[in-house]
């Protein structure tokens, strides 16, 4: 399979293997700087991810694994400290150490690395695709969509995940209205999402995080598309902060809850949301915007990056492996099995 | 009755009548500007309302009916014509039009109208004082609360509504946590209330909108406290946008919903929610932050101000005139009477 983009809906890739070196579009400085930074050494590709310049958890997964191969080129008996520093790079994104798990289990040989790290680039691309045409089916016709955060091309090897939803149910006219939640305090949805849609030709509106309920209210939306960071084993999904929220507005509402997410992104191994814990960030990006600050010197703010999303508040869950109406610990278990990462 | 300010939690006065001119601190360079605008004729204050140098319901409607006063004494014969200009800087401020109804009703007399405009400014001070008393006494013990927006000195002659029950509870020692949200787009809770809360001794923690749900959700939050911008006759509220998201996700955690607002806010001509226009401002405002682009160029947005919380959604309704639980149509007659504005 290439990865390269096949569609006028889907122009994006964001992580590319160029033979030598990892090539990734700078994320930091979308959407008004489409810049790359080439990295040649595992430690440039930790460096990238710590830095955010990647973001989304598959393609971090994806970009650590062309860090094992970059690390086996430079020094082959260095390799297990190289992947445990590429393991540190984001601790709470799992398809990252799902990623590094897979690439161990290769051994040290720098061909068959590159194969396993182009194989996992491969499947993730294959597995947005195959999510894309699961949750377009779902969806019905001349619906409404509601986002959040930067599920896209971005975050992956591309196509995305409820992007790549978006994509395809955009392209087979399904898809009458687009709406983005800017996703504060990062503003993924305002400079990552609303990049991708117009590069790709989709119309979207970009809204308020706080008009979700209201937009609902209006009748122009009939579903929730979102991503997850990790689904535990009854289905609970933790995801951007905000996520909670809109579930509850479209529960309200009588508004469709889709989650898409690859199954590196199950977790079986953690029970329920419970279980999850929810990374606190510094304080300081809820009291700026841009650089700038927007609140008076020794204020004090509360910044949970994620929320968890309860199984009961989900509708569905697509996975390339198929798709789980209603979720709940037996359901997903008939389709994932046993404990996997 | 004095406006100065009594006690330490309640030091902020942002419209002040100076015998020959009208002050306003101006609340678009807050919180890193304490900058006065003095207004010496009443197109400097339609100025002002229009330019958002004040803003926030009863303060819209204080500054008006200075602004009366000061038409009066430039030029008695142009009286009427001034006041419709005021009463078109803000059209959809409803105490705007029920100050200047007011102050229209005293004649031309300049000496009659400053009683009138000092009775105006005086009374709302005073009802916010006994809503902050009417409120807290709701609170219980030991609560925490989450506000919206602004709704405090600087939206009113001074106390506030909303921020007034927080500034009484606090002061009873009933308030154990108090947070804000930061309200976008325009950041009155980031930029105004953590200001006023900062200023005024009361710790606070700023979240993003969106991590509201996720805030109720861990138990830190017992009451939600707002304000509205227009109360229909069966107890729907038309606040800013994001109460309605804000409210849903109160009923499903089991969190109290509480409004605080004067009976100058209550309409009793309008029915209910769906009678209520709301306004649709420029998408530049969620495009940009600060004068910078925030999304790439050709993007569009959905910039609704206000969203409607239907009273099934609200707990009690707090006003200078009495309280009123579980509100609805009947509820609220019996405390409003027959049709007002």
């Amino acid at each position: 399979m290439s990865s390269n983009p096949v569609s006028g809906h889907d122009t994006i890739r964001a992580v590319l293997w160029r033979g030598d070196h990892l090539r990734l579009l700078d994320q930091r400085r979308l959407p008004f700087e489409e810049t790359y930074l080439d990295c040649r050494t595992s430690g440039d590709v930790v460096q990238a991810i710590r830095d955010l310049a990647v973001r989304g958890a598959p393609a971090i997964g994806i970009s650590a694994a062309w860090g094992v191969v970059l690390a086996a080129r430079q020094d082959p008996a260095h390799l297990d400290a190289a992947i445990a520093e590429l393991r540190a790079a984001r601790p709470t994104a799992v398809n990252l150490m799902w990623a590094l798990d897979r690439m161990a289990g290769v051994g040290r040989d720098p061909a068959a690395l590159e194969r396993e790290a182009r194989a996992i680039q491969d499947e993730d691309l294959a597995a947005n695709r195959r999510m894309g045409e699961l949750g377009a089916q779902l969806l019905g016709n001349d619906v409404g969509v509601l986002t959040h955060c930067n599920t896209g091309s971005l975050a992956t090897a591309g196509f995305g995940t409820a992007l790549g939803v978006i994509r395809a149910g955009f392209g087979e006219g399904r898809i009458a209205r687009v709406f983005a939640g800017e996703t504060r305090p990062w503003l993924q949805g305002a400079r990552l999402t609303m990049w991708e849609l117009i590069r790709d030709g989709i119309p979207a509106h970009l809204i308020a995080d706080s008009a979700a309920a209201h937009l609902m209210k209006s009748g122009d939306v009939q579903w929730v598309v979102v991503g997850a960071d990790r689904i535990a084993a009854n289905g609970d999904t933790a995801n951007k902060i905000g996520t909670y929220q809109i579930a509850i507005a479209a529960r309200h509402h009588g508004v469709k809850f889709m989650v898409v997410a690859p199954s590196s992104t199950i977790d079986m191994s953690t029970p329920d949301g419970a279980a999850i814990e929810i990374e606190l960030r510094a304080p300081d990006e809820m009291l700026s915007f841009g650089g700038r600050p927007t609140v008076v010197a020794g204020a004090k703010a509360w910044n949970p990056v994620f929320d968890v999303t309860p199984h009961a508040l989900i509708d569905v869950i697509v996975t390339e492996r198929g798709v789980v109406e209603k979720p709940d610990a037996a359901r997903m278990k008939a389709l994932f099995g046993a404990a996997q990462r």
